[in-house]
């Protein structure tokens, strides 16, 4: 795919982190590969931190993204429950950084715009455009497909962003 | 000092996160070094991510602890505050990890019970008794103090818990 930009969508959870790739040119998309990382609920919470970033640091190291988005997840929880998430959000977006990657970020409604075509919907309305958008494409959590439409988010934002920038040039 | 073990205690935070090393040798307690890493206010999250990352690594690398020990913060402000923090800590608790370095957990009022000697008292109250446990320790910031704080609570508890077992064994 030429000069396809292929970017890595994150969805960080402490107990499971999906992630999905997918290769941008011009107006097309393309599935390339999705997944979940998992941490070890009875592990010290270091192990687990450290379980993320190998899971995460290998599918970098394998499938080579030029970009990356992850969801500025908000927790209506509790305090304890926003930690964790904030925790692995840390390794989350620490991960692509180091790897040199630009680390975008997106509200969870910038999502479901760029996905659904509105700012609200559920998650079954997210995961069954994904499939729209993406025929090709595979997951085997809801994480893993909350990160290809954090990624599509990605890719339709950067694209609108080099329109812009193009019509301003001309 | 012979068999002493050098323990790194961590106060994260995503603007400045506190580090103070100490040595622990039988009933005695040393202090190594202190200090504080900052991220820049005006970076990405990710790029700040990554020089606490990069700053905390250093000093593992340069002073070469054996342990770590990092406060169960919580924060009653908001959850936006509460997932800077959450992110700050993921990065606090992965690189002594990462390192090989077992990275034990302890609740605010445990840390103060060690310096003053019970569960309440407020931060000078903590900083004056760190002064006084360890007479050459230098800081830059409230939150190298509190490091240090961490590293005493953890000196304090690794023993008595060693006191035990060889009670137990005897």
């Amino acid at each position: 795919m030429g000069d396809a930009i292929r970017i890595i969508g994150i969805d960080p959870g402490l107990r499971r982190t999906g992630w999905g790739i997918v290769e941008s040119l011009g107006n097309s998309l393309r599935f390339v590969a999705a997944g979940t990382v998992r941490s070890e609920d009875k592990a010290a919470l270091a192990t687990r931190l450290c379980q993320l970033h190998d899971g995460l640091a290998e599918i970098l190291h394998r499938a080579m993204p030029h970009e990356a988005a992850v969801e500025q997840t908000f927790v209506n929880k509790d305090a304890v429950a926003t930690l964790k998430l904030g925790q692995a959000r840390g390794i989350a977006m620490l991960v692509p950084a180091r790897a040199g990657l630009v680390v975008a970020e997106y509200a969870p409604n910038a999502v479901k715009k760029a996905v659904i075509g509105v700012g609200h919907g559920d998650k079954k309305q997210i995961h069954m455009m994904v499939k729209v958008l993406l025929p090709k494409a595979i997951f085997d959590t809801e994480h893993a497909a909350d990160a290809l439409a954090i990624a599509i988010c990605h890719a339709h934002h950067r694209q609108s962003v080099a329109y812009r920038m193009a019509a301003l040039a001309s």
